[in-house]
């Protein structure tokens, strides 16, 4: 029977939303493995807007929901309606609105928090013991929604294993390639492009990611 | 040695811009494939922008170039500077951005033009004898770039069809999971999201083009 996966999106674009290619590759990999995907965002204002092209913050207010259903083709809804008891499994993609729209730890850092909807939504599937694959920097989240002790990865850059062990976390280093699973809490993390230089290396450990995240479901 | 590769794209979104979905997918297939990549897109105006959630037009303005900067996570060039002589290949993913930006395809059909840069680069790959690979309604700019009687598909709509046979080109109808391949001039089409109702089925003809651009390049 297929699997019902609900996918947590950021935005549309590395630097301000969810990162596309792994928003993508994860999609794909979980359609080509024959899951049932819903995404879900939080229907709010992004923190900000930044032109790709250049870095530079822009003058414009764009939505997190309305931006991250072009990744969705239109296929999404607000995250205030995702219902754990609905899915089988959650899956969070990486990129900068990981940690600017839906917690705050680009700015906050440990003492960051999550935006209420999506905590609320986590925690759901971590109290009915549902897996959970969480991307990139998205595991910054993983001590809000899991408590400490919780065992993740965001590849091996020193700084922010250190930040993630000060909130709780049990830090794993992990190559881009690889997976970091704590079994116990069904969490399952993955590196990609904290580390990743090109798609294929950030859809090796991708792939595992959604694999496990599936078997565990 | 491995080969390098010229991706348009034509903005972020599939109703106002490159196709999400197909752009990773190639740009997938090729990381995966060990080719060289550098993706441009025309900096210019969007022709409007679509709210993906709703359908609605918004009042916003963006530019083309910016915006196809979040699929290339900022590593993108105006495609005014594209030289065919740089690359092996050229590939141009679909979505409305293909006939509302790279063209005016969806606004005019038969009687549409093709964006002056984007026309003299892939006329220069074309002349070159150099692979061309359009998915999805990027076949609409087929006779464009290489004249009547370009063999191409986008898919097996009758009417967009029927459009194409009348601006010259030689249609032939094609599974989501198929290419054309119109070997004189090295143009290889897939209708992708044209047919595709998942991400797997996009993939099955995305990937098939991707390799064959490869091997003729």
């Amino acid at each position: 029977m297929s699997k019902k996966v609900a996918v947590i999106l950021s935005g549309c674009g590395v630097y301000d939303g969810a990162e596309i290619h792994e928003s993508v590759i994860a999609l794909l990999r979980l359609s080509q493995r024959g899951a049932q995907v819903q995404c879900f965002a939080p229907d709010m204002p992004h923190h900000h807007v930044i032109n790709h092209l250049t870095g530079a913050e822009m003058t414009e207010n764009r939505n997190v929901l309305v931006e991250a259903a072009r990744i969705a083709r239109g296929q999404i809804r607000d995250v205030a309606e995702l219902d754990p008891a609905d899915f089988d499994a959650l899956v969070i993609p990486g990129g900068f609105g990981a940690a600017k729209n839906l917690s705050d730890f680009a700015f906050k850092g440990a003492s960051c928090t999550v935006q209420s909807d999506v905590l609320r939504a986590a925690r759901g599937f971590a109290a009915a013991h549902k897996p959970v694959g969480l991307m990139c920097i998205a595991p910054a989240m993983a001590t809000r929604i899991f408590g400490a002790g919780v065992q993740c990865t965001i590849g091996h850059d020193p700084d922010t294993a250190a930040t993630l062990g000060s909130m709780g976390a049990e830090h794993v280093d992990c190559a881009v390639d690889e997976i970091v699973v704590d079994a116990p809490h069904k969490l399952v993390t993955t590196p990609a492009y904290m580390l990743a230089k090109t798609l294929a290396e950030a859809a090796s450990g991708i792939n595992k990611l959604v694999d496990r995240v599936l078997e565990l479901a």
